[in-house]
């Protein structure tokens, strides 16, 4: 294990080369937003599946058309009706036409469609055109939009309704996409308490793994809740053991320096393969990653700001690589500081902070609340992180800096709703 | 009814004038990330719940430790020992002090804690203390964080997993939060057919109901797929019906002005109260909107870029209200035209694009594949519209445009992973 204290771009950089796209599994389109394709996707048909009217009005041979205008239009009998989704049962000939809905499939021997609106019809089957049509007009021919044997999609995309919506276009169900990783989340230390329990005023309420398993599940993973354990080394190592059927364990707590920090320990006894245990990252210094029978292990420390930041910074990047997608780190912004703000060289510090949009568009951002890594209060009232380099001192107002989002950008929280 | 083409802003003022905020339900900390807080959380309990200690280490009576340096110590007796989650045993004399862990709570007596690192310990029970503290050095008080009785979160919150942790924190396991709006989403036209069983080639497959499903999932709505529905009265009158327990009715085809768009006809019939059923957008233009029995019903067109487009700009603002959101329409994003377009003014114009982000952070945005309101591939490849007003014309290269994104600007998809 390195024993030193390892700088955030080398740390980000081991946990992401030591985790793996997951395996493929087959799911349905309503499932698929959010999830990223094994396989590229060939069309099997071709969109459209025929010619097809691209308007309401008269399918025609556009040369019977050709000089028709309101003043003198061109009369065409009408031998057919084509509804959207009903077979054409004629072939139009000259000075024919055929009455035809938007999608309605083009008969033979017609070329354009007149739309209605310059047409009107008389009698049981007389049709007026009142202006003419080139070839093809209004028209959407066989495979314009997709071929057939095209791929349509490719291997690492990520799906949205868009794509949903073009996968079942061509008649697909159902896609091969990298699973989502289930992920053991659980908290340690014997003054973690359950919610649903009432404490004494020795103990505090587990609210890391309820952090931790929302930021998971938003991230795509798929977490479970195993509870809280002890520091008594053979409760943890029966629950770590109860944890190898996952993809990723995600503890809490027992990490630090202390003598009932035990989490090390037991995973090294369990023939974990420790990679790091000490981060130049404020909060979170004392963040330990390895691999645990092939498993990522994060141990993050107990403190919630500290757990939160770890989780940002580290976990999130590795479940987007095991989901399949190519960018992994969150798009930094670049703001101007509203306030002085004091900080001591030598880690990364990631500030809590709330950012705002002028109205042309720079933005302002400030820390907000107290920082120290137990305080939860500020992280709540937080829309983004302010990322400080280690040789960074002191920065003042005015000065750019570079910050992480932490809101949905299009539906950033209003400050008024926070503290 | 408006018979008028309602400009596209005019529009969405008279959905969101007509939709309002879902009504209450109480729902479980691990649900809540993504929904609005109903009202204002109060905090029941003070965190920390208990003065306790911020490191591991000593805790002392700092006037005890005054002078203490390295070359000059200061010897402690040791009278208690006290790990997180266990309450001290002992008061803290003068020239005493307890062993104490992170959390663990600060016995009486103690005023400060001299963190492990400047300590030495000899024997059973004395301690070596190399550095002096200040009184309530590396102490977290009572309260400090969040006081009981203060207004934690405010009614309009958005709960993100940070909101998760604070709310478990103070012991909450439950919330009230605005439902999430049931949406039934239908698809009508004699011409479509399942995904799920072959179709002729007068036929085309069921695509927007999966892609509308899929953006009301995303959203924050609870979609449901209603199924397809023929052109023919009775059988839309009575699936419409069975629409009448949703909070939000889609469907698509049936607006526009052919013969078998039957929808507005039938919606008049069940006493639906039509707003307006064109708008000055393209693509999208026969878009309907009212309140059937009071639902909004939203009726979009069939042609898949304009059903797309239409959701987007309409009916995703309609489920944010509902949701109880106050940010409602996406934030848009000003970019430099890489290409040429040639745009006829007269509505406003949402062009799907591509748009990337230079290295200095700036965005550059071309209009991608064809626009035709059919054509499906072009809404895969693009992640945003460019936003072009009614009043402007062609857009030259170099000029800069408004665009709304529709990917996770933290995650763009690569474009080697389109078509």
């Amino acid at each position: 294990m390195n024993e030193k204290i390892v700088p955030v771009p080398e740390a980000v950089e081991i946990i992401l080369k030591s985790v793996n796209p997951m395996p493929a599994e087959r799911i349905s389109l309503t499932e698929a937003t959010g999830r990223v394709l094994c396989n590229d996707v060939v069309a099997a048909i071709d969109i459209p599946y025929s010619d097809n009217s691209a308007m309401d009005g008269f399918a025609v041979r556009a040369k019977d058309t050709a000089d028709a205008t309101g003043p003198s239009p061109k009369t065409l009998r009408i031998v057919d009706d084509i509804p959207a989704g009903t077979a054409p049962k004629k072939i139009i000939g000259m000075n024919e036409c055929a009455k035809i809905m938007t999608g309605g499939i083009m008969p033979q021997g017609a070329n354009a469609v007149v739309m209605v609106e310059f047409t009107e019809q008389t009698g049981k089957n007389l049709a007026i055109i009142k202006k003419g049509v080139r070839e093809k007009e209004n028209v959407r021919f066989k495979g314009e939009d997709i071929k057939a044997g095209s791929t349509v999609l490719k291997k690492g995309k990520i799906i949205r309704a868009q794509e949903v919506g073009l996968l079942a276009a061509i008649g697909r169900s159902s896609i091969m996409v990298h699973q989502r990783p289930r992920i053991a989340v659980l908290s340690t230390g014997n003054e973690i308490a359950s919610i649903d329990e009432p404490i004494g005023s020795e103990k505090v309420f587990d609210s890391n793994s309820y952090a931790l398993f929302s930021a998971a599940k938003e991230a795509g993973g798929s977490p479970v809740q195993m509870g809280i354990v002890r520091d008594i080394e053979s409760e943890l190592t029966a629950k770590l053991e109860e944890c190898l059927s996952f993809d990723i364990i995600i503890t809490s707590g027992g990490v630090s320096v202390g003598e009932y920090d035990i989490t090390k320990k037991i995973l090294s006894a369990l023939g974990g393969e420790m990679k790091f245990s000490k981060v130049a990252i404020k909060p979170g210094k004392p963040f330990t990653f390895g691999l645990l029978n092939g498993i990522p292990f994060f141990g993050l420390p107990g403190n919630p700001a500290s757990a939160f930041v770890s989780f940002e910074i580290f976990v999130r990047p590795a479940i987007l690589k095991m989901l399949g997608m190519k960018n992994r780190i969150k798009r930094t912004l670049h703001g101007t500081m509203g306030a002085d703000f004091k900080n001591k060289p030598g880690r990364t510090h990631f500030v809590r902070a709330y950012f705002s949009y002028s109205e042309n568009g720079e933005i302002t951002v400030s820390p907000c609340g107290v920082q120290g890594s137990g305080i939860i209060s500020s992280l709540a009232e937080a829309n983004c992180l302010i990322m400080i380099t280690p040789e960074k001192s002191d920065v003042k107002k005015g000065e750019m800096v570079e910050i992480i989002p932490m809101d949905n950008l299009h539906l950033l929280n209003d400050r008024s709703a926070s503290k």
